[in-house]
Formats: structure tokens, C-alpha cells, sequence
């Protein structure tokens, strides 16, 4: 494998772009169906405009442990229903690979679950949240502002999405008369 | 080995302090004697009033390449002669781990050298400069103000100093004429 040969510098723009980036993904609801627990509201929210929730802005790494994937998110604000938006949440596919969030603007938490635990980290500008080796991860908008981070993990962490399609996260982030709520999740599966 | 158990949070401050930090290290001008260019400068400082140049807050973390070691750096204004203030510099004790710089306040450069080749990276607020496996790295704070930086590596890196303390670096950074100016390191001894 080829590692890193040179230095280089990326900027993180005002919007929460990072710049450079070798790859971007852009989620809209259509990409997290089933995810958030109102069914009824995520349809609703599908026939009207299918809103963009989350961009991740990444410079990509040779998948090596001692090389560093640095990316950015910015998670718009917004509900389905009453369940705030949110990032699809992944564990890391080698399971032993932690990750560390840095807060940049907005408000959010930062959902982690392992063997049926589940913790929420409040994510703040100047915030750092860890996610230590084998949870998965998820992160929740809960202010009216976009919620941007900076992530930096292992080269060789990877995704994996699936578990958490198929399971679900043991908690989930409401409004409720008001409040930023965490319940636990009707439809987590096990 | 044990990992990290549970998530947490850190915050910086607005002074760039990193709260909790579990290592605080504070080097004085006394702590890197003969490091920079101009003896006399630097024994004229040390009479005087041997300066606080620089300050590391680090979350220390278990020495396993999956986990992630968070530390800020307040490097303080100054120069010694013309020689703006710098930190020691150093490689990693595992050569190919790598390092992840993010600007929070104040300007500087990147200084990183490996094998008798040299780069100077900006740094700014906002801005991500990488440290790529292999590269000794140091940061040199150019402007009025401390530069603020958070940075992130892996937790099996480690730290040797000696070989920057031995060798020095290929390259300093001066003012000269009122520019910030990087030119060859006289004391390079290979």
C-alpha cells in the first residue's frame, strides 16, 4: 500500500465544506428510509421535497491504522415528526477503531451504542466527543442552526451501515413540549 | 491492553486549553536550550526572564493504534533574536503514524521534515494541515497572537524528541525585513 508521501493543508469553509475533499456524500431522507420512527411523518416529508439532512465533505486515506481520514459534516436542522434529524449512524467496520469529533457550529448530540448501551454526548462549538473502540455512532441535530463537526478516525476504520439499518440505535431524540428528549427507540429491533 | 470503555467529552476553551486534560506539558525557553539559531539571543532571553513558549493540554489514551490521543497546543508569540517561537519538534516513536493539525486561532507554519527534505504548511484558523507517516513535525507561531491548535493522533505513536534535539531541523523560520521568512537551519548538523 501506498502511504501519504507529501504534507498537504485543507480549510474547512465557513458552511462547513471541506475543502479539498475526494468525496462527498449527500443524504436526503429517501437515502434513510425506515430510520426515523413516525412512519406517517417520513412520508409526508418524502411527497413534499425529500430534504437534504446531512452532507459529509471527506478527504479519503489509504486504509492503513496509522494514516488519518479527516471529514466534515454539516447536519441540517429539522424534524420527521417529532425525532430531530440525523446522521444514518455506522459502527466501524473494523470494530476496534475510535473516532473524535470536533464541534465547529450548531447543536446536537452525539449518540453511541454498543452490546444494547446506549450514551449521548452533547456536541457544542469547541467540543470534543470520543467514541472509543466499538460503538457505533450517530450524530443528532437538535438546533435550529446546522450542526457542523470536524471527524478524524483510522485510515483503515471503515463503515459499516448495515448493522444499524438492521437493528436500529437502542435510543432516539425527540422534541417533546419542547425539550430535547432522549427515549428509547420503538422500533430498535434488538 | 484495556481500551477505552465509555465515551466523553472534552472542551476546549477559549483560551485553547483542553479540559480535562490528563498531561499538561509547559516548556520554557530553558526546556529546548540550544534549538534556536542565535546563541546569544537565546542567552540574553534566558537572563532575562526565560519565557514560557508553549503549552500541551492532552487527553492521554491507551498505547493501541485504534484509539485516538487529543491534545491542543498554546504556542505563545515571541521570537528569540529573530527566530519566532516554535515548539521542540519531534517524530513519532512508530515512524508511520501520522497527525492531524486543526487551526483554532492565530497564525503559524507547519514545519515538517524527513529525510533532509522540508515543507512549511500555513496554519490558520480554520485551516488542516497533515502530518504524513514518517515526517518529523514542529509548528512555529508567526503572528501577534498565540496560535491555538487542536490535534489528533493515533494512541501506539509515541514521541522521540532526541532526534531533532540531535540533528535540528532542515529549515527555520525568521523575520527578516518584517517578513516571515523560512530559510536553511544554520545549526543542521545532518
Amino acid at each position: 500500500m501506498n502511504l501519504t508521501e507529501r504534507p498537504f493543508r485543507l480549510d474547512v469553509a465557513d458552511d462547513g465544506e471541506l475543502r479539498p475533499a475526494t468525496s462527498t456524500v449527500r443524504r436526503r431522507l429517501s437515502d434513510m428510509a425506515g430510520m426515523y420512527h413516525d412512519a406517517e411523518a417520513e412520508r409526508s416529508a418524502l411527497a413534499a421535497d425529500d430534504p437534504l439532512v446531512y452532507e459529509v465533505f471527506q478527504y479519503d486515506m489509504p486504509a492503513f491504522a496509522g494514516e488519518l481520514v479527516v471529514c466534515t459534516t454539516v447536519l441540517r436542522a429539522g424534524k420527521v415528526g417529532d425525532e430531530f434529524f440525523m446522521t444514518k449512524g455506522h459502527y466501524h467496520e473494523q470494530r476496534d477503531r475510535a473516532e473524535v469529533y470536533y464541534g465547529l457550529s450548531g447543536r446536537g448530540r452525539l449518540l453511541l451504542a454498543k452490546d444494547g448501551e446506549c450514551e449521548a454526548v452533547p456536541m457544542v462549538p469547541g467540543g470534543v466527543a470520543y467514541v472509543p473502540p466499538y460503538w457505533a455512532h450517530r450524530t443528532v441535530n437538535t438546533g435550529p442552526e446546522p450542526l457542523v463537526f470536524l471527524a478524524v478516525y483510522p485510515g483503515d476504520a471503515g463503515h459499516d451501515y448495515g448493522t444499524i439499518e438492521t437493528t436500529g440505535f437502542p435510543q432516539i431524540v425527540l422534541e417533546r413540549a419542547g425539550e430535547v428528549t432522549v427515549a428509547p427507540n420503538p422500533a430498535r429491533t434488538r
